[in-house]
């Protein structure tokens, strides 16, 4: 019987017609699609950070009516064995399982399904007894069944015989069958299962596991050049002595424009005018004589002082992040060394960059068309290895879109194969963008900002620090509320530290500071704002209020924000929660616990009032208890 | 400049680190995603049927600002050339292409996209002649992409030649420079464009192309024997009698229970009890010692006379549908020459098919986990190879759900491999269903049937007919509205043919067939209502009343439904309509031509007044005209 048969013992078929497939067992009897999580059939992975779970979805269905099993399996990279964790069935043929991401770097998982026959057998049983069927010859069709079970469990001594046993017991029917049809029978007959049928999900699909700080992070960027004393080019020991006031507002990244040599052909002065005497020009503007990519700007410091300030920050729960800009000063050793990296005009010269008819004559761009481009990519990789060699754990990618996908793919996974605790953070114009909210930049001061006041800058902190699980600031002018553009219309700064040195007054006393280490602290406090997963925007009754929620993974941590978009006028109208989503019972009160001023309200209902006066606090931050015990109101909410 | 380096000439790399891929250019700079259409990464074909067209999108984009070009690529299977169309750019890096499908199988097709260098020039020229820039080296650049374009454009010595002149042109510059960048060059340039770093879709994806039934089809069940004049056995030259009759209501599709001899042990006798003697038994139960699914039933007459029923129904446009099910009756003579393909009880019997605690003596299923399987597989693709070779184009595939999906892949690219022209149609079990609707079949008269009176039988004909392009009744337990179950809380009729003979009075009065005749008039005259994809839902300000409408794949003509799904009580309510979508201009009258009565009514805005009186007529069909005079109101609507 076991024999595969040369030909068709059939009726002869028709000429032409082909054998079923060869290679292939139809008896796979189970179908496996629509697996969540799984990115362009597997052409990407999908991302966690550590210490997540990775949920793994499956439509999971055979044909007929007999019962299906179905496990997930999972494994780091770099371990060889398999681990193995059953699924479970939701309604409608989703299955679920789920694992934990504990290590940095890829995991791989994949799904297997069977047609389980001793458990559609058992189930059946059942309901022939019920019935009152003469289930004799089930009893030899189930004992059957376990003997061969314990026929697969070579080399387990102990559970062979004892599924040897339970058949026996099976076989003789009656009372002393049922009884050894119990649970300790349905483990071994799982252990033991006959999978010699079961469909393996065709792909292995990738987790990448970053840091926690991939999805939660408070980002503060500064120009070190302009945190030097009595009008001095500040240093990274400059940079040091200001870490104990970043970590204060609760920053946890702390990022630098490019810190290399700056280039002084076509150098741009103050408000982009080309450039006086002794005027610093663009840190953009990267390589001069003095080096390129891998040099610090000498008067910055040392590369010695800037992994002084490195270890100095870490010591304060604060990475460095670097601004990873690939472009070059026509004064970069590039030019020279490797003039083939870049692309040549007609008349020999290299091409710089443009926008016709917008010419930046201080930029050359890479040319990633060079018949070059291997070690152009090499080169490139080695800038960021060199900096994580120097302990930076953290990039920021300028102008990631004028460079191929196809690149950036290849550098990111050589990055992390070797620093799988490296964190790239692209800025926002690639497809898709990490979510990652800055309400302002030294590139973009938004006309709101201009116009608003001082509510324009607390509405979008609260904004960008809640909305985003990931966000930055640009200080001290986001705290200090500098809020003049270069010219009527323009979203530049006027006097723009990107092309002159300024001096703050950090300790001013209209100053932020003290806000933006509450909204901190409220993030710190909240898990709900410490992912993006579960936002969701609530209806309110009056355009200019914003209502959302973000609820942690286990929703037992909830906040609301309701924020006034409008920074001159009182707005007030209704927000309109779902209750039962929010784990709140309709009908009884609830209080609403304000974050960033303390304040305590009873509320009842999904429709509660709000009003926001921006002169006051334009943004309000809920976390809701509910009552437990009718006195003591305020002691009893949890 | 053109040899490609053995090593890296760059500043040497930490140790370890690996070259850019090998195999690939790293300077296809277009990425190719999102592609529409495409089924689980490629795993399944689209479907559309002949005279269609195939509308392709895919996201397609590049790093940077250059110009991106993208072209679709198809062929039918049998076509050894592609054939390459331009795709149009939409909003978002959206792109979109469109090929025809004229003939029957399957096409294939993909995508390529690069980066025109040629048009980026072109485009930043203008701007920079705008700006009174000098170009001089500008038409340089440009000179030189023409000259290349130019030896590409080898074999075509007239082009070549001309792209050559072009070129000089271009480099003299001035007006003649720009003079020569015309719409004759852009062409040149787009023939000859440099693709050798083009971005090919990494996949071929698939369309099966189907006759046209497959998409809009209306189908009339009848059982055979049930047509015999006196009380006797129908056979086929008793239905060959009937299809004017068929034809006359409108159907192309008659599709007939298991022709097949039926066997005789554990035969089923009138209301699912056993077998009196001269009960003929389920056609279900098939075969018997007169043989199997290659044989007919004697009693309806021999295979000569069901070939004669197959070309007398296609003279008249209707194609005959075979039933389809893979199961044996006790006596089939594949249980004694292939007991190997049915699964055995520990007592050597056949298992005969059962829903415990349900037994189905009458019925052997086949046994798909056999080590025979691929003998099976063969055998029953033989079946359907058989009864193609004897005319039939239209299967209905009884209970596929109980057979591996495996299997069913195998054997209907098997079918379709040799006959590209045959069009299989699955109950209604599988995930995903094809959708085609019935009222009534033999299996299910459902409760709203049994107690709706004639209003429920015409509602569910129209709600079936127009939501469906493909549907079907049951006849003529359906239009002489049989509605007795055989019992109180069953879907069973009462009296099924399933068991036993029928006579039906096919002239009598109380008849629906002049309202099937109707609305599949209706359905001929309203492409609309040939296909699914255009159906849209609009509420109704009554939860009784159902309201959608169809449009054609051209939107030029569209067809409401309002249906009162409420048998016994008028119902009235207004029924909103998207005039944008429907083509209808917001602020003038319009007029909706009532298609079932010939009413029209002038309408006006978007909310409309309806009213339906159950035992009028329960739904009612509208097409919309404009006016396009303002005299003669109905005459010159269009």
């Amino acid at each position: 019987m076991k024999r595969r048969p040369e030909r068709p013992a059939a009726t002869p078929t028709p000429a032409g017609s082909p054998a079923p497939p060869d290679g292939q067992d139809g008896r796979k009897r189970v179908v496996i699609e629509a697996v969540t999580p799984e990115i362009d059939a597997g052409r990407f992975p999908a991302k966690r950070v550590t210490g997540e779970t990775v949920t793994v979805e499956a439509d999971i269905f055979g044909d007929g009516h007999d019962t299906v099993v179905a496990v997930l399996r999972y494994r780091h990279q770099s371990a060889g064995d398999w681990i193995e964790v059953p699924m479970s069935p939701l309604p409608n043929d989703r299955w679920r399982g789920e694992f934990p991401v504990t290590e940095l770097g890829r995991y791989l998982f994949t799904l297997e399904g069977w047609i389980d026959h001793f458990e559609t057998w058992r189930r059946q049983l059942a309901k022939r007894i019920e019935a009152g069927q003469d289930v004799t010859i089930e009893f030899e069709s189930g004992a059957r069944m376990v003997e061969a079970a314990a026929a697969r469990a070579t080399g387990s001594v102990a559970e062979a015989s004892s599924l040897a046993a339970m058949a026996q017991a099976i076989r003789v029917g009656g009372t002393r069958g049922i009884d050894a049809i119990n649970s300790e029978l349905s483990a071994l007959m799982r252990r033991f299962a006959e999978r010699s049928r079961a469909t393996t999900y065709p792909r292995e699909l990738e987790v990448v596991v970053e840091p926690v700080k991939a999805r939660f992070s408070s980002w503060y960027e500064l120009f070190p050049r302009s945190t030097g004393v009595a009008g001095k080019h500040g240093t990274f020991k400059d940079v040091e002595r200001l870490l104990p006031e970043v970590a204060r507002m609760g920053f946890d990244v702390l990022y630098l424009p490019p810190i290399h040599p700056i280039g002084k052909t076509h150098r741009k002065g103050a408000n982009n005018k080309p450039a006086a005497e002794g005027e610093p020009g663009s840190p953009w503007a990267i390589g001069s004589e003095q080096g390129g990519h891998k040099s610090v700007h000498p008067e910055l410091g040392t590369l010695d002082d800037f992994r002084h300030l490195v270890s100095a920050a870490a010591e304060q729960g604060i990475d460095v992040a670097l601004d990873i800009a690939f472009q070059c000063s026509p004064d970069h050793p590039y030019t020279r060394e490797h003039p083939e990296w870049f692309k040549h005009r007609p008349d020999g010269s290299i091409q710089y960059a443009e926008n016709p008819p917008k010419k930046y004559e201080d930029i050359y761009p890479f040319d990633f068309e060079t018949e070059h481009w291997r070690e152009l990519w090499q080169e490139l990789l080695s800038i960021f290895l060199f900096w994580s060699e120097q302990g930076v754990r953290i990039f920021r990618v300028d102008n990631p879109h004028t460079k191929p996908f196809g690149f950036w793919e290849w550098l990111v996974g050589e990055v992390r194969r070797s620093n799988p605790d490296v964190i790239l953070l692209s800025e926002a114009f690639t497809r898709p963008s990490r979510p990652n909210l800055w309400p302002n930049t030294p590139d973009i001061l938004t006309e709101y900002l201009q116009t608003g006041g001082k509510p324009a800058f607390q509405a979008r902190l609260v904004l960008a620090a809640t909305l985003g699980a990931s966000y930055g600031i640009y200080g001290p002018a986001f705290e200090l509320m500098e809020s003049r553009p270069r010219e009527q219309g323009s979203e530049e700064y006027l006097d723009s530290e990107k092309y002159q040195l300024r001096a703050w007054d950090r300790k001013a006393p209209d100053s932020l500071r003290e806000l933006i280490a509450i909204v901190n602290r409220v993030r710190h406090e909240n898990p709900a704002l410490q992912t993006d997963r579960g936002l969701r925007f609530h209806p309110t009754e009056n355009d200019q209020l914003l209502a959302y929620s973000k609820s942690s993974p286990d929703n037992s941590n909830i906040v609301l924000a309701v924020v006034n978009c409008d920074p001159h006028h009182v707005q007030r109208g209704m927000v309109n929660l779902p209750l039962e989503e929010l784990g709140i019972e309709r009908d009884r009160p609830y209080q609403a616990h304000e974050l960033i001023t303390g304040a305590r309200y009873i509320w009842n209902g999904p429709r509660n009032y709000v009003e926001i006066n921006p002169y006051a606090m334009p943004a309000q931050l809920f976390r809701f208890r509910r009552r437990v015990r009718s006195e003591h109101d305020f002691e009893y909410f949890m």
